[in-house]
């Protein structure tokens, strides 16, 4: 028998998006979510949601483009720094010392040091209550040469990305494999 | 110097999201979602992309509700299955074994035997071309009693869930705890 808790936000897992933009005099900005995912296969989609009290809120609605940084398990405190502070009253890549570096596609800032990047074009605003909804177009995703697998593509073992937990409010690595997708279920088909 | 891969839809971790359904007939579907996140904190919500293919789709539009339960480790293969298949031409709960409940709230299915559950009214529908992104507004979450933490909220440790990686198309498990949020990055403020 399950355990009603009530209307909390909880689901495991979330990811840990490090938002980058430029404001309006072109200084770069990170800030952490949690909340987001892929949201389109075709066009490529991401959504992410932010309160409007955020300084990266402003920044998306001025630009009309973001930057998504995946910080690999190394790089989980200055990530969460990113989330504590605003961008109004610290400047998060001084305090770090990482680097802002332009993105090629839109006019926003990604992180240098971290393995994964996102370019994201504004295609969609959605106001959901305390957080808007912001869908962007991924333009383009970057990534560390030397974490790649033998296709080239980004290789999560490499990567070693970490997730959010929101029940807990904590960060935790990435486990062992569990088994391949569209293949270990096949066992129940008809 | 970082490596342009394309526009692919790749960002760590993605959930694996079970998403239930009743058709118009009340017979209950189940199928997995790795496109989806939490949204919105007030109202609590989470959004999911399906393609309009897929028979879950048609249900939601229908009954404007669904669900979402969350495997552990130990139901990967049953989650796999459930993305593989189609509710049009198997009977998903029939194969698996696995028991349909309906919700107390929403007109829609959950899956007994997983550990956390999600009931969801739908609040919005967005076109983004190949995914219609539903927004459900949570009204309310559901825990195995066992797998919670002192507090009485979900643990992940004990839950075990498991994240899907877009890029090599595979399962993995939770890893070991990196640190507790709004706490390890405080040594970077000002």
């Amino acid at each position: 028998m399950k355990k009603s808790i009530g209307a909390k936000t909880i689901i495991y897992p979330t990811p840990v998006l490090i938002v980058g933009t430029y404001d309006k005099y072109e200084k770069p900005n990170v800030m952490a979510a949690a909340w987001g995912g892929i949201s389109c296969s075709r066009p490529p989609c991401v959504s992410i949601s932010l309160r409007e009290a955020t300084y990266s809120h402003g920044n998306i609605k001025h630009q009309k483009a973001f930057t998504l940084s995946i910080p690999s398990k190394d790089q989980a405190e200055e990530a969460d720094y990113f989330g504590i502070v605003s961008g109004r009253d610290e400047d998060k890549f001084a305090s770090t010392g990482l680097t802002p570096v332009k993105s090629d596609l839109v006019n926003a800032p990604y992180i240098d040091e971290f393995p994964l990047i996102l370019e994201l074009k504004l295609v969609n605003t959605l106001e959901l209550g305390l957080h808007t909804h912001f869908t962007g177009e991924i333009l383009d995703v970057k990534v560390d040469p030397e974490l790649t697998d033998s296709n080239g593509n980004p290789d999560i073992e490499k990567i070693k990305p970490i997730l959010y937990d929101p029940s807990g409010a904590a960060y935790y690595g990435i486990g062992e494999l569990v088994g391949k997708a569209y293949t270990i279920g096949k066992k129940f088909k008809d």
